[in-house]
């Protein structure tokens, strides 16, 4: 698909710098970039790398001068190299309809551009909203919810009277609803406290494979519109996450946490329960939020227990310079050992 | 469904103080309680909450005093509710019976009343005790063994030779069976080691979704009695865990480890392989245990690596001190320095 | 299936000591030995345990002495067991041909001797080679291509477009190609910058179930020829992973990250993005490598953020003595007031 710089700086709103009769033939990665393709660059050494390979333009910041290839200069190269790639992209098409194999219970609704893929398996009263996309395996619980344009990849599993809002995107092997961890120690054994909320997750959400989202005690899980979850997550019961969160790989929320808008928590981070992250938190990865702590709004905390960056960072200085510690010690032991035999040599030359 | 406060005190052994006419129409969680609904409260504090909340009636420790909405008083607030919570929970209901499209092997057993869903496929040999429901797109390997009274959620997958209890539940996403992770250097490649044991899961087991169970090299795998598995817990090969366990979500189990009873692992507790835990153990949440440890019973071990709870918080106190280490030292320094340059003086001024 | 002791050392290369007409009728595994098995000990402790055990011989190390029972001596007792555990295994054999359930694309290739299960789906375009076998309910999407010999457990998707090499074995729940997790802020939302690359996994590649690899945003995420992956791992957008390693349960890899061969990653491990992994290289259970890390050939690494083991040792040793450090302060504190008031004493002795 040939298309011209200049076509393309229209489609990014971005300005040409050199023959904006270029054409470019696609997309590539700068690291590894393809001959007649059009690579990004966030700064100069990656601007330098691009001159050097086989790509014939660059999209660059405003703030970078043109070197040798012709460029487009954009606000954010990254968000509009994704524009691009989005038009790349191959598409996926899902022939709207219901697949001879799918089984689908009584009373569902399914409204009109809905594909529903081999054996997926929808049960009593489940709506599913229009130009949704319903993948082969999927099992959609009685009386869940499902919104418009919607994306669940093969082998999703949504429990009963679960809710999806609108474009919501599920990857592969997802779980919503599954029963909360509860349980009441009684003689001895571990009884089963029964898990008879819902989840509910907002339009724009996006979660990534074998991520579990469990269902509440009472009431509902929540996860905020637009926030982002990337694979292997878990989500426990009467969570409630806000809008926008960047929620990387293998993080784990115990129960009953509040997290607040655009909080972005770091590969393999643990919430133990009851924690509050407040709005615009950075929480690093492997990082460890002990039960009923508060995370203030827009700091970074780091490590486990998690600190704010700046006592995690002393606390890091301070343990680099504990081994001269020992030399320093060392040094006034030798140097008051000496001094008192000084002392004690003069003494008996006075006594003398 | 109404019931009076007397009918629902006689139901959780419990004693009214109030009005016992009192018509409940629910259960509802104090956080968030609606009208007509029944709480409970372990303390004042949260007593206080239900007080001031629409809920009509609270359930309470015997401890508590009442102070105006009619209460029941129990030994356990928490474990109360949960019978009540049964009472109200929607009970899903099974049609026993196999669905068409279900995929039968040979000589196969299922006992009555078991419900075998949609698209489930259950290979040569297997065996479904009574009342048992295996759910869509279940996989139940050959000569697999299932109790009675057992629930696996849409999407499980036992490899063949697998043995469950009676009254099991399994949530979606649980592999159980799957090849140990087994392999030895040989000719700069790893060869694969035949994982030929299999898995006992024992009556009462719970496990949570997308957790995994793998197979023995030899023998057996196996999930003790009672034992409670949140999700996306990893149980090796070899692993025997105990009775009543509360192991929470993202924990790690490397093989041949050995848990006792009624051991608790909090979130992303990581054992190294031959590790031996006893009974009436807590491990803390991230906790490290390394190879061949034995964490003795009765005890609770934190970090990583994982130490006894006394020595974990002397060491954590240590640390806290160290910063004001440097100034004393830097204190010591310089009294020293002084001291050294007092004496010279005087030791001038004497030979002056 | 009985075998005499010498059939099983011509078997696995290996020299008997003792009565080579000895009837071996299976294997077990020295901790809990069956009668009339052979089990294997790599070192005297474990011949000494195999002596008190009911197996009839035991295969042990060339440096070794036999004791009591007939034994085989080899290079590597374990990889001798391993092989003889291939012969007593059973072996699950896959009718080939195409379940009647499954259902298939237009324009998909299946070679000789393929087995298709029930429920499995393939897409448009696929191709899946020569003797694979296709488990229960796999998604294989359109055009990805699958070697020969390959071994889909019940559950695996794979993303259209995945590319899978000969003699790979995949376990349940394992998803490959899911989007890798890209987004760009803008606006205060974040966007998703489409994923349109691919995956490409190597010969003899085995992966645990439930593990997840994402596809490129643009390119390959690759997994090297020969490596192993456990369970419930993370494997993300664009990482290379070389031959031949060992990547053990939960461990996850952020975005671009490159891994060598022979590399060990032990449970729990968590990279950052970025990073680099030179060959021959361990790296401990929990250990964290920051952002743009180079961690070199040969070394061993260990902790958060890790460290190289001599690193990480001196270190350890140091906090160890932290504790001593504060009575060793202390007491300079006592001795030198002391000085300080015998100084002061004897000053005014002089003065007087």
């Amino acid at each position: 698909m040939q298309k011209s710089l200049l076509e393309i700086a229209q489609l990014v709103n971005g300005e040409v710098d050199g023959n904006s009769a270029t054409m470019i033939c696609g997309v590539s990665d700068v690291k590894a970039a393809l001959e007649g393709t059009i690579v990004f660059a966030e700064n100069e050494a990656w601007l330098d790398k691009a001159e050097q390979s086989p790509a014939v333009a660059v999209i660059i910041p405003k703030t970078l001068a043109r070197k040798n290839k012709p460029v487009i200069k954009v606000a954010s190269p990254k968000f509009a190299f994704g524009m691009l790639m989005q038009m790349y992209c191959p598409k996926v098409e899902y022939k709207p309809g219901v697949h001879q194999t799918a089984v689908i219970g009584e009373n569902v609704v399914i409204e009109d551009g809905v594909s529903i893929q081999p054996y997926a398996v929808v049960q009593d009263g489940a709506k599913i909203g229009k130009g949704s996309v319903v993948g082969a395996f999927c099992f959609v619980g009685s009386k869940t919810v499902i919104g418009h344009k919607c994306m669940l990849n093969p082998g999703v599993v949504l429990y009963p009277n679960t809710v999806i809002g609108n474009r919501v995107i599920l990857h592969s092997g997802v779980v919503v609803g599954s029963d909360g961890f509860g349980y009441v120690p009684h003689d001895g054994k571990q009884i089963k406290v029964p898990q008879i909320g819902t989840v509910l997750i907002e339009d724009d959400v996006e979660i990534g494979a074998n991520t579990t989202v469990d269902c509440a005690t009472l009431g509902k899980t929540v996860i905020g519109q637009g926030t982002k979850i990337d694979n292997q997550v878990q989500i426990a019961h009467n969570d409630v996450i806000g809008k926008n969160c960047i929620i990387c790989a293998q993080v784990g929320i115990s129960g009953s946490s509040t997290v607040g808008n655009n909080v972005i928590l770091a590969g393999q981070v643990g919430l133990a329960d009851h924690v509050t992250i407040d709005d615009n938190v950075i929480v690093g990865a492997k990082a460890g939020v002990a039960v009923n702590k508060h995370l203030k709004s827009n700091k970074v905390y780091l490590g486990s227990p998690a600190r704010e960056i700046d006592t995690f960072k002393k606390s890091f200085a301070i343990q680099q310079r504990v081994p001269k510690l020992f030399d320093r010690v060392e040094q006034l032991e030798n140097e008051l050992k000496e001094l008192k035999r000084q002392i004690a040599e003069s003494v008996s030359a006075d006594t003398v």
